[in-house]
């Protein structure tokens, strides 16, 4: 028996079809455009989202060679906030919103000024800032404004999983952690939010229905089947949010294990197996999700630039290491990150401040600036790919001393995504933070095997989502802090944070 | 009639010919090594460099088709605090310690606590800092100290002029600039100081004389005619130190003009018609001297790293522009710089300060480090470039204003050296100071051709150095500040001066 996990992002959706064990049986990409169609607006065609996801789907079928019929189930890991006005059809009124769309700043700011940023963090776990409009309950609220011809046609707004699910069963409905992220829902409560719908004058029946990751959606229909080529009657299950599916897929079951899932972004996700929550946490830009398994809680935080600023180096500072990749047949950042093996801790005194896009958390401030400190004439290009991957490293540091300082543990740290192939920032990470860095086989996959356990546990395959676990999850890697090293590292943290302390008074310059 | 000018710099010689118009009948250079034998050590065997001095000679006269006899003087424009100890026959009996040789540190704060940094400048013109151990005094008396022998052995230091001077014509003779740069001479009584040697016990038989520049040491003898390919009876002329005889090649002799050099490092030169001297100057790293006119003053100022910011920025991230230029032959500065013209005045709003070997004058602080900031993901490397370029043109306006506010007068700059090729990089400069930058013809020769005034003052060519430099200087390009650009740098200047006073607080972790 197999199990689908579909991913669908920001910019490309990723079918994957996994066995019980959770391996990878085929996997298929396709990527899709962003739109900035005006200047603060980054929307997707939902036409076009939805035929990469056909496309992805049949693509991964037929490489894996498997008979569609031995696809017991399938579910979701989708990106947060994106969502699309559609009919009772199901058929898509508008472009769907994504997280960076900023539209929606004065009605972001009506709900800081008139409803709290602090009560909104108690409901719903999303810390409100007038900095980041990037919520779908705001971007609604605009729609109503600005397009109320659209509004008045919506039969229900819905984020992609929910869409995925319709468009398969014919049923909106949509699970917590997905739900969380629109700021609407109550993730004490677990359900859609009286108080803020009332004051957003949104009906409930306008959303979908909420349920726990891993229940049962529905049957593929015989529509739903001919779009997709998926077994009519293969089971459809409640997925999750990305973050918390690559959390799971990692292997995280309970506090404990601290997610750093390195792609664009670098996402910190750690469980909380009972609610803890503060206002500290705000104000320090962590948001908390109910998550994937549903009485626990999921806090996460992150860097807005994780693997962008090595992609942003590779792009105007990679031109000899992409020709030199080209002729030996290897990854343009295997060659980079390799510089900077032949530097010592510390990077020789250079200090990367990566604020590209402002600081997240727990400095959370958007006006914060990349910064590139302690530059002398005998640096060269390995010192600077260093103090990259260092300052990542001192960030998650930052990151887990934070989240410890809340009594939540982290023994360890499970790293995913496209950070995770360099076993040099690893054993950085490892080194600076004195965590140990556990990597799961599937560490590219992560989110999609999250979903597809998911999937196996909808499926009755597993008796439930820590089952489905210990089976589909493998740890391949691991990284010890190196004692020499961490001496070196727990001086240069100390001089990052005071640097840091020091460059958050430049800001002002450039907010 | 011709005359030569050639100039000893500390990584190789060049003897230019030019003719009574200063125009360029040939040129010769040859490089020698910088030895660094021990941490600390920069020296030159002297050997060697005399080797190139008797190569560069040969090649030009020979380059030139002109008979020898036609050469009627010759002078010289050198580096400033290397000197060599020589016997009687003027051999060399050690290294010769080049200014960045900082093994005289203790010697240095010996001066600097007895003596007093404010004293000394007082007398000699230079600010003597613990940090800099960069003057002949001080590695004299190391010499004395370390090795005895040689001390002993010495008949008398001398410094490139006098001993080029030695080997032409028998005579051991300096000017007032050198002489200045050795920390033992008083400029304003225009002799060795008597204070300073004795307190050094240093025998002032041991130095050479002192004259004027333009002045006849004397006629080449046999023996040196016979070294270095000159005509016997040809004359040898006072020359001076490379900064002085640069500003003379950029036309300057008298005040209101700033040369700005940018070689490796950027100096910034005004004459001063009678002595302007305050401790302030001294503080902020400023050095007056004597100037090639006897009666008229020079200070100078510079930023350690000038065109060595842009020649380390192309060895590390040039290789795309390197190869270019190669296929398209054409200079790699200019695939470079020609980046910089599309990003529009204020690189973008990211700044560099490019303090990669400390700051210079005017806030002199060792202990600075280069720093970028303002990164973004959507900053290019032309951003970069760009804000390389206006980062020198901040701090030559930073000292601009410095020099203004001691009511020196500076109503336009001559830009010479390797930056004046980039017409770029000038047009910023004028955007930025607010000042026309005047470029003379030979701006990459600016330095011999203060040489060569000198040496056809000396020969009677000319009435005196002003009429020389009437006769044989030329300015070829004009750059006029654009009103515009002018004023968005006025903002962006203010904004750079402020994050440079925050970043100040950031030198002690580097420091």
């Amino acid at each position: 028996m197999y199990v689908m996990g579909l991913d669908i992002g920001t910019t490309g959706s990723k079918a994957v079809i996994f066995d019980e064990q959770g391996q990878i049986l085929s996997k298929e990409y396709a990527e899709y455009r962003l739109y900035h169609r005006e200047p603060h607006f980054s929307e997707l065609n939902p036409c076009e989202v939805w035929d990469s996801i056909k496309k992805v789907i049949r693509e991964s079928v037929k490489k894996s060679s498997i008979d569609p019929k031995e696809i017991k189930a399938v579910s979701t890991a989708v990106l947060g906030e994106a969502f699309i006005p559609v009919d009772q059809q199901g058929r898509p009124l508008y472009w769907s919103m994504t997280t960076y769309d900023a539209r929606a700043i004065n009605q972001t700011i009506w709900w800081e000024e008139n409803f709290g940023s602090e009560s909104m963090f108690k409901i719903t776990g999303q810390p409100l800032t007038r900095n980041m409009p990037i919520y779908t309950l705001q971007k609604i609220q605009w729609l109503k404004s600005n397009k109320p011809q659209i509004f008045a046609k919506t039969w229900k707004f819905l984020c992609w999983e929910d869409y995925f699910n319709f468009k398969l069963t014919g049923k909106a409905i949509t699970d917590y952690t997905v739900a969380c992220r629109t700021m609407c829902f109550d993730m004490v409560k677990r359900r859609w939010s009286d108080e803020i719908l009332d004051i957003a004058a949104l009906d409930e029946s306008m959303l979908p229905e909420v349920k726990p990751s891993g229940h049962i959606v529905g049957e593929v229909t015989e529509k739903g089947a001919q779009e997709v080529g998926l077994n009519k009657g293969a089971l459809v299950i409640v997925g999750g949010h990305d973050q918390p599916c690559g959390s799971l897929g990692a292997g995280i079951v309970e506090e404990g294990s601290l997610m750093d899932a390195t792609g664009t972004v670098e996402c910190y996700g750690v469980v909380q197996d009972s609610l803890v929550i503060n206002d500290h946490m705000r104000r320090q830009g962590f948001a908390i999700h109910n998550y994937v398994i549903h009485d626990k809680y999921f806090m996460f935080g992150f860097t807005p630039t994780g693997g962008s600023i090595l992609r942003w180096f590779r792009d105007n500072f990679g031109f000899e290491e992409k020709e030199e990749a080209k002729q030996r047949k290897v990854d343009e950042y295997d060659i980079l990150t390799s510089k900077a093996l032949k530097v010592k801790p510390g990077a020789s005194n250079l200090f990367l401040f990566p604020y590209f896009e402002g600081s997240g958390t727990p400095t959370w401030d958007r006006r914060g600036r990349g910064t590139l400190i302690g530059l002398t004439l005998s640096h060269t290009k390995s010192d600077i790919i260093r103090a990259i991957l260092e300052s990542l490293a001192y960030e998650l540091k930052l990151n887990i001393k934070t989240i410890e300082s809340y009594d939540i543990k982290v023994k360890d740290v499970r790293a995913i995504g496209g950070g995770a192939k360099s076993s040099l920032w690893l054993q950085i990470k490892a080194d600076i933070t004195g965590k140990e860095i556990l990597v799961p086989m599937t560490k590219m996959e992560a989110t999609a095997l999250g979903a597809a356990m998911l999937a196996a546990k909808g499926a009755g395959i597993y008796r439930d989502i820590s089952e489905a676990t210990k089976y589909m999850h493998r740890i391949s890697e691991r990284y010890t802090p190196k004692a020499e090293n961490k001496k070196i590292y727990d001086k240069t943290y100390h001089k990052y944070m005071k640097l840091a302390r020091i460059l958050k008074n430049t800001y002002i310059f450039f907010g």
